[in-house]
């Protein structure tokens, strides 16, 4: 139950940074939609590492492969697996790294829970894993598109880096600014400081956080299951999957605990929508037809290039340096991640509704 | 799959807030723990309304029967069945309220989803549900205890009331002075403001939100299934399903979006504990033996005692005066709910790892 | 996950045969039906006991209770709550059995699993348990005929009594006849057979087992997930969780092992039905269209008034006199059970053809 | 949910008769468990085509390739994603196959319920499909065996093709004869008959049904979950998920409903043992300790070398050639599959039963 995601679209994947291959298995995806290829090597692209300067200069292709469930270019109804090759592992020597936890790392939780494991680099706890859920994401909005009929949006960017905030609210952000530049914030200005500062903190060796606003319009009302399916519980549950996630809120979020319910609640207008929106349209953990928005936060990545102090296996202290190729900051690639995860979201709860 | 919480240790519950009963099946129980049911009813007791004067003055005994899976006291492996009558349902009409949407309340949404509701109350969206759950995450907090001989220790309460905030980090609480006074802040001089506070907004027919902060110890290594059953997603996606949450972050949270790794990262003690805990108890999805934390935001309850404007089901604009017994703030009776949640959640883990 | 059954329409069930209650939870069933709760209540009436003279005579009203997910006579697509009473426990002393595990009787293994068990009937593993179901599977008969306006007709009846069987392909069986006599075969002279048959065993204080046929009329084609939810599979597995079940076999059946190909295949007509049918209407699990039909074969029950030796908690040897009321053959009151699992399978099904 | 099957130890598989490659992913699986390669490849061995004179003699070489989950031969707890090439499928031309449904094959059923299909083959109804089941059984069995060090055996064989019966009880039967014979019976009087049947009916370009036996000795007390999750039920369900299983019966099965209770009851022993084993090991759905027992029953293939009349996609009339590599019984190549679906399933309740 612990690599499957979904409910009737469900996935379920596989794959460490440093095995032969890490793919998945889609089951539950309807038949007879062309799927567009390119759309999925895209989003891809828009997760992978070394597209820019301010990411990790590790390379990978990231080219994915299917196996299954798609015959003549459309879907049949049943599995798609789809595989992308590790290709960038090094044949070095790992040895040096093998008994040695890095803070704030999965190393010692792994192998405190499972006895093994695979040293060479994160294994299973490595963001790489989320490329999966890239493809399956992309595919998730296609079915949305195509088999629901429906002109559900949903678009994400970078509203922090460190402390420079985007101040501007989802409603004024035109969204197709977000790729223009590299840190996917949709303000050239805003952006080039929250370049600066990834550079800046790369160059002392150090890494830093940073927020991803995502908002999803067009959305249809009903979706979401009550009590224990609500729709933002899902999405808060999706996202904090996420590597480096600490954080979610949705509509006012953490905001509305400082408020009155004067001020809060959302009047209607005569056609069912709502003069504010500060429930994230959702109420009752079912959509209300009005824009759903969110932010998660993120921490600063825990592989730094300064050198640290920690324990190995024995609880030897011993001195880390940090070294190989790692992003300074996850923001900018999480963008496309988030984006999956609630195309995933979404896809399930309309097929729940039916 | 909707009414249904946990992989092992599952509850299944049902009920409106103004049917006959609430209710809820534990399967998964193991057998043979001698049930302390003062204890359960004591949870209870703390959730339920008309216990002090800044809740709402509605009276439910909440007394909890239980129909099955107990046999001399003790479990015996079996679901385990329980109710909880509704006794102060009025038996008086509430036609006027029939085809009304009140203004951030499911409502709208339920009426959309299903084309049919329980006007009388909030149904199913009601918070009244959650009665069920401080039930099961009594009874889990047992199986921790009795079944797994572990010290596992949750403990919840008040760190914000509007702007009102306790500034102390969970470290230097002392827990066994929660309870000490109605709002659950563990500290007199900012309870005490807090109360006036809710008073204050309850005698302007308002309400307010607040956050509760919740610290886990003695929590073991290991607990968390990577990677679609992450510990800290699966926290909050519990916390993020409890009617008026808009936000949870764990650990560091929000604030580690503005920090710098070489700031963030936990270096380890020989012992492997860590000198700071900003990863808050987890990594990687795991649980790595120090306290886990987390805040979670509520907004303020929808139902205020002004008069709004609202729409009726045929668009009309209608008046709405809020009447009935109604909580200024939910936080307070909030404590104990979140408690439960995470117990649940924790005994699922427990028995996943074994 | 062991007290639930079903995808979408779930039901999860509690109850011990000498506990307070025993009843469930349906999760998953479609808002705005009407329900014909009369109907229901036939369904538990033919499954009850005391109900003839060749049926246990202990008397349950086997009232049922709906608790929530019904609001004015119609579903609201919420959990649906309902119990039945246990009326008829007797107060008596029932220490002399709490040692002894009868022959063929749950008692043995329960105690070694669970290391507890309520001695004073079969506890959870008692047939009781199936009136849940009844009540289930009458619901899932309305959802199938109100909600998916299906024409899907199930239909049970007694195929066997011991040696006794009604020698007819069920196409030759006129349905209505089934509730004409007591055994629930539906042709009087056979049936007259049967009755006394089981009330010559019953007079020797003895059992007998016995066969049931059912068959499902104007399916539509296409319900059946390969490879994992194959219909007749999941016939099967609900055939067998019903007490005193040893087989299961669909169409041609075990029959079809002595047969060839060319004897086998179900030619096509031109409009897609096929000339034969044993296939038995399920093709690469999936249905075609045509009559489903299975058998379910049933040992006589455990249950004897003769004087059996067997063994204590403690490996004593120690003479079990059978005593009470019990039914000599379970075959007639399993026809409505048989019906109400085809009903559930069916129902769930139909929600996941959507 | 479809392509799943176990709840702890749980299977996705994917594939077509006529893709890439098949596959699955085990999640679920222990750490540190050292696999044994050579195990897990001869089970595929035992399975596959072309392996003797009476089974297809089509050529997969089905070599199993491993992507994830293991790590210096260990299992490491994560998900095990494997792979099988399918590297004989004909480059030839399928377009005269095209709109054909076969007789008793799944293209009618598929090609209704998804409106397409690769009907290059049987697609996903394709008994290639076992190939991945044994695979998972295969490591099933080792985990039953190092990490739950228990010395259960799960052993079947072929008891009957057409109307060649083994008369003899499991009991009699040396398991170390079963693949001393390309048919799986472990007599040689009897095997040779069988084959000649095979061979003769191949010879008539006819097919022919069979039946297995399956045994598991050395069974610990207590596996199995009532009510909705019996040992019986889903060993049940497990055969009936095979291809062409037309029924399924336990110890004295279908016998058992002409007998009565005091022939049927398995009267115990001072040990906790019985005398008779009638039950099969199987109490109430949990295992009791004795060895269980269970038949299935096999349809003849579907696909022969003779002229058969048909329709296509539009209703027409059409004749139908077998031609290409068929097996003409399936039974002798099922005893693996049954084995290691008997596997999966005790490793499962094993992993339940903690």
């Amino acid at each position: 139950m612990s690599n499957t995601f979904g409910n009737i679209f469900k996935i379920t994947t596989f794959g460490e940074s440093h095995g032969k291959a890490i793919g998945g298995i889609i089951d539950g995806c309807p038949a007879g939609i062309k799927l567009d290829f390119n759309a999925i090597q895209h989003q891809l692209d828009r997760r992978k590492p070394g597209q820019s300067k301010i990411t990790t200069q590790r390379k990978e292709s990231d080219a994915v492969e299917f196996l299954s469930g798609i015959f003549e270019g459309k879907t049949t109804g049943i599995p798609i697996a789809f595989q992308i090759q590790n290709t960038n592992q090094k044949s070095r020597d790992y040895s040096h790294q093998k008994d040695i936890f890095r803070p704030s790392h999965a190393d010692f939780t792994y192998q405190k829970k499972y006895g093994i494991r695979d040293y060479r680099g994160g294994g299973r706890s490595s963001a790489r894993e989320t490329a999966n859920w890239v493809v399956a994401g992309a595919i998730a909005k296609q079915v949305i598109k195509h088999h629901f009929k429906s002109d559900i949006e949903v678009s994400a960017y970078t509203s922090s880096i460190g402390k420079i905030y985007l101040e501007k609210p989802y409603q004024d952000i035109d969204f197709t600014m977000v790729d223009s530049n590299i840190v996917r914030c949709p303000n050239d200005e805003v952006a080039n400081k929250m370049i600066s500062l990834i550079e800046e903190v790369k160059k002392d060796g150090d890494t830093v956080g940073g927020k991803v606003t995502c908002a999803v319009k067009n959305m249809p009302i009903g979706l979401g299951e009550p009590v224990f399916n609500k729709l933002h519980a899902k999405l808060g549950f999706a996202m904090l999957s996420i590597n480096a996630v600490k954080g979610f809120e949705f509509g006012s979020g953490f905001c509305s605990a400082e408020m009155k319910g004067s001020e809060h609640n959302d009047l209607f207008n005569q056609d069912g929508t709502t003069k504010s929106n500060l429930s994230g349209g959702i109420q009752g953990g079912i959509s209300n037809g009005m824009d759903i928005y969110f932010r998660v936060g993120f921490k600063p990545v825990a592989t730094i290039m300064q050198e640290q102090e920690t324990i190995d296996i024995d609880g030897n202290t011993v001195k880390l340096q940090g070294k190989g190729r790692h992003d300074p900051c996850v923001v900018p690639r999480a963008v496309p991640i988030i984006e999956a995860m609630t195309n995933l979201v979404l896809v399930d709860f309309l097929m729940l509704n039916k």
